[in-house]
């Protein structure tokens, strides 16, 4: 058991095989005390409890795709009985019912162990801006865990869970995955129910999903993108079976003019790499001027959209603004200084600037991109907590606004060690397609899961899958 | 040729008959100075040169759908070498080109004859919202013209010109043609280019389209609706062939609780007549619950919106507030207080009261609505300005925020003579499937085109239809 990795596939053998899911619990919470990071969880469940609820779930079903599997939500996102903090003590309420896609995960059968630490109301990409002690980086404690979804990302890093979910506005869901070296699915917006969630920007973000593999995320997503009428803002999004990867995919890359990586010439090379690994599966590379899809990330905080964020803490920062870590607090009141008109001319410029961007994208099936230009570490965030997470942001804050899906993929390590990583992303309703083309940068090389020592399995057989432009119209039809 | 009837089908036939396109516009000035309203235009062109300009199509081209045709736009929308005024002497400018769809227009060989008055900066239901002279109803000089599209409306009512184009934001595009028993199109949102239109409220408002009868306001839809990449709203929309009445259209029409006339029997028996003709024309009549679409409409300017319009005056505003009317300047100048954060708000709210409608408009093809719930007149307005404006919109302020498209038409006469009217509104890209419904209404009864003697032609034959669903598709694809 101790050496059982934490994806899908492997804990599904074991309880096929005759392995108890109290067991499976058991070892969660070994290996909880083994990796004694308090910084992971906001709220974590007694063993006990948890070990109940796994007897609860009676024989095997293997029909039921999450059937015993562990799992931790991000703590702004509702669990029934237990504490949503948003990492703000003052705001913590007790949480009379799940979320609706946490509803969609214990029907298929999962576990949940706890609620994680976060980046304070989701504000953040380095996942330090909490006032519980941060979580470590799985990999390397000298490095920013990466945020908002810190603890989320490390704790599916460590292997302790076989997923997590996060939110992701900025690219939250995506800069700790590449940090951690896990992947990080970032959905569809409206993919998944918001209901039950503490929203950052309601308009323009989601929850995500942190696993060991992208067969393990994909097969979440799958779990997880039920319709939730309820949700304002939930649309119908296709989740097709996982197809193989695409022959003959055409992938943009920002231009050499474009591409930024602040001078670390090792991240540099290991984008160049894994540009040559889909090259290698067939792919068709162009490169693509980003300059107007940096100047759409540059409205995510600069622009009208920090006020979303604002209609979330209004009332606590007129009550007790102290509550808020000043770090926050001087972000998002830079929405007292906005008008109903600066809103509405920075959805022009948006609109303007996605029109501009039409042309650039025309023929691609998906864009590749770093995760994110170079690292952060825990010491240069003490340095200056304000500019290493806003470069962070580089090839993440235009996504939602932009309406694509993402997924952050680990690459093969770096020249250095460290963990490389790309996002692959595309227009809304093609997370299916990014699942699949994902598959041979994930193969590639010889890499551990996350923090562990566990090689990269084989994927389960594919059936072959619809085109891009196919799935598109299933989505709208 | 004084008793030409200006549809596109008689002016076609008179010209293939050998009538000259100079002549036909020495008949639009006769009727102008025989009409003797100086409020229809802000800008009307020099005889001289429009004959001319006329004389310049040389031979007629039947392959132009609109050649030789006169049409007016209202004075928003820019006319190279004529000034634009918005009805704000102010913050006129002389326009160095045409607004893309007046290029549009102008290719299919459209005459363009002036600029029509408006309520200042298009904001207004009524029509007297001008430093200009305001134009009379075409109808009836005791009641209101309707606005903002005043002049447009009643220059088409007069029969002056074959059509016009207005603007709707509010029901701009569609209350005038109410009160002057005219046509108004007002399409899916993005399906006409807004380049080279003073904006209202830009995110939900499109330029619009009024003729004497359905087929002729179709088929300007059908030249116009040409998409445009440099307008950021803009969108690719179907302008199918006319097709004939759909025989089993499901209608909803407003529940007895929820219709509103504000007293007005007469209205309220004009429009139980125009339900019955949608029924005799074979459709399912369903009742809907309006309170959600009215909700919805409330939201036009108690919610966020008015702050684009802010956007467009502010500069004015600041340096001459005395240039705009002390109506508009009340409305407007309500954005003041309004913030980002409310703009958000405001946006959620709309999700969710469109959310809440959603299960109520399933499975309708269409709804149909009076166009307003009762007249307004000149007196009203000068005993109060602002209630008779709200109370015009009723069934007409939803409908661009809820992104539908909307035709209205005119029905039989009411019991006391004046105009009957209804619009028909659908989900974006319907345009098609509205004109084919409204086929019964408009040919219903005895009556006569606008203010004019002339009766409903009959229309041409029709291609098949296809269904909404169908229609629907191809916009997507």
């Amino acid at each position: 058991m101790k050496s059982l990795p934490f994806t899908l596939p492997a804990l599904k053998a074991a309880y096929a095989a005759g392995t108890r899911p109290e067991d499976v619990v058991a070892e969660v919470y070994a290996r909880i005390r083994a990796v004694d990071d308090p910084g992971i969880f906001i709220h974590l469940a007694e063993e006990e409890e948890v070990r109940a609820a796994a007897r609860g779930l009676g024989a095997y079903d293997p029909a039921l795709p999450l059937w015993g599997v562990p799992f931790a939500v991000k703590d702004n996102i509702d669990a029934a009985g237990m504490p949503t903090t948003a990492a703000c003590p003052a705001f913590a309420y007790e949480a009379g019912e799940d979320a609706f896609i946490l509803a969609q995960l214990r029907a298929a059968g999962a576990i949940l162990i706890g609620k994680t630490n976060l980046d304070q109301f989701a504000t953040g990409l380095v996942g330090v801006r909490s006032p519980y002690t941060p979580p470590k980086n799985a990999v390397d404690p000298a490095m920013a865990p990466g945020g908002s979804s810190s603890g989320s990302a490390v704790v599916v890093g460590h292997g302790i869970v076989a997923f997590a979910l996060g939110t992701d506005t900025a690219g939250s869901g995506r800069v700790p995955a590449a940090l951690n070296n896990i992947v990080g699915l970032k959905p569809t917006l409206g993919a998944f129910s918001a209901s039950g969630v503490v929203p950052a920007c309601r308009s323009i973000e989601t929850v995500s999903v942190f696993a060991l593999t992208v067969e393990d995320a994909y097969e979440v997503f799958r779990v997880a993108a039920v319709y939730d009428p309820a949700d304002a803002y939930a649309r119908p999004v296709a989740a097709p079976p996982p197809g193989p990867t695409p022959p003959h995919a055409v992938i943009g890359i920002p231009t050499p003019g474009s591409i930024r990586f602040f001078g670390d010439q090792v991240q540099q090379a290991s984008f160049n790499d894994a540009v040559e690994i889909l090259r290698g599966a067939g792919a068709t590379v162009k490169e693509v001027d980003f300059a107007p899809l940096y100047a759409v990330a540059e409205m995510l905080y600069d622009g009208a959209w920090v006020a979303e964020r604002y209609t979330v803490i209004e009332d606590l920062l007129k009550t007790d603004p102290e509550a808020i870590l000043p770090v926050t607090r001087q972000i998002i009141t830079h929405a007292e200084s906005l008008t109903a008109a600066d809103a509405f001319r920075g959805m022009y410029r948006l609109k303007e600037l996605i029109r501009q961007a039409e042309p650039l994208l025309a023929g691609i099936d998906a864009l590749c991109v770093p995760t994110m230009p170079t690292f952060v570490s825990v010491a240069d965030l003490q340095a200056d907590p304000i500019t290493p997470n806003s470069r962070s942001g580089t090839y993440t804050n235009f996504v939602n606004l932009m309406d694509m899906c993402g997924l952050a993929v680990p690459t093969p390590p770096r020249s250095d060690g460290r963990p490389g990583g790309v996002t692959l992303l595309a227009r809304a309703g093609q997370d299916g397609y990014l699942a699949a083309l994902a598959a041979p940068l994930e193969a590639a090389g010889t890499r551990t899961l996350g923090a562990t020592d566990w090689p990269v399995p084989a994927r389960a057989e594919a059936v072959p899958a619809a085109a891009p432009d196919e799935i598109a119209l299933a989505v709208c039809g």
